[in-house]
């Protein structure tokens, strides 16, 4: 007599509540290609912070792409609610984050991926260290970021003294971060930012569906 | 008039502290084929720790190897001076993992891998925190941790039935853990468990070396 055979039981992975992923490095570190290839390998679960600002949209910008343009009032009725998880203002222009799509994503088990800079993330890990994994991402050398900045021929040597100014001034805050990364090589520098993304996404606070899983394993049989 | 280049500075990565890697779960988990992998694919940088016994060594084993066999009087002079970072008494036998030669690795950069249950890794998170990574492995079901159990056939039912027990204690701490594994596939769970070990050595407070090698960078030109 033959028995059917019980289905292997295939649990969904448990439930889980998203993590904010934040980028710092100079310019000229690689962080801009390190986050498209994040976001090209993660397209469903990992979402791209979308910030508010008042500065007007240049012609090549698409509102709720690259910004959303508010106003000046509309801006400061956010900041004064507290609605927005970071901001700042920059040549007279404001810059902020949104709380609200965040948290919403974060609920919902989605990743959301900063590329923004140490005072902005300075402001979000105070808020909600316990949703935040940080990542400095250090060049190898101060002459291969001027290389790098070279190369990219797309500023004046003026902008470029001026962007490694200030380098040297945000590479001091790597001690504030929770991975630093050396990006001497593309490749591998990137595997290492998905091995930070892969492994918190295990940590046990995160998985929020842990609880009933093992609830459910231990009323078996 | 051509000049040199200057060849390109590869630093060397910057030192760092080791990390102690436990694993624990209930058996027929998988955790033993994990850690075999694991110790395969790390074989320089990996130490598996070698726990001390007052147990009779079996003709099998190898002193030294799976464990170094000390009598009940050296056992009590290692633990009233501390000399032992978890230990346990099993059936009136002592078990115990010594400090010096896991101190020495941590130091020198090299992690130790430890599979041992929640209890020792009680005591070894309480004695040093910072050092540890605890990763729980949870089998997708008990009807399949059963079924593996079964396939072993290198135990009787009797044996088995209490293992089962004994997984249920040993489940519910899942609590205690970092980060939560749920084998349902050997690769994938192999996969998770090197994206832990990858992100943890990358942690910055690891990085003992960071300091000096960001001064080198801010140093320059």
């Amino acid at each position: 007599m033959t028995r059917a055979q019980t289905p292997k039981p295939q649990p969904e992975a448990p439930r889980r509540r998203g993590l904010m992923l934040i980028l710092s490095s100079p310019s000229g570190a690689g962080k801009s290609t390190l986050t498209r290839a994040l976001k090209e390998d993660n397209r469903q679960d990992l979402l791209l912070s979308i910030s508010v600002t008042t500065r007007e949209k240049r012609p090549s910008e698409v509102n709720n792409v690259h910004y959303t343009f508010i106003s000046e009032a509309d801006f400061g009725v956010m900041r004064d609610r507290g609605e927005l998880i970071e901001w700042a203002e920059v040549h007279g222009n404001f810059y902020g984050t949104p709380l609200k799509p965040i948290e919403a994503a974060l609920a919902a088990g989605q990743d959301v991926l900063f590329d923004i800079d140490y005072q902005g993330t300075r402001q979000i890990v105070q808020r909600m260290r316990a949703d935040t994994v940080t990542v400095f991402i250090l060049p190898p050398s101060m002459a291969e970021l001027k290389n790098r900045l070279d190369r990219r021929a797309e500023d004046s040597d003026a902008v470029i003294a001026k962007r490694l100014t200030n380098a040297r001034t945000e590479i001091a805050r790597w001690v504030d971060y929770d991975y630093v990364l050396i990006n001497d090589n593309l490749d591998r520098t990137y595997d290492e930012l998905r091995s930070i993304l892969a492994a918190e996404r295990l940590k046990r606070e995160r998985q929020t569906g842990l609880g009933a899983f093992v609830d459910a394993l231990l009323a078996e049989g």
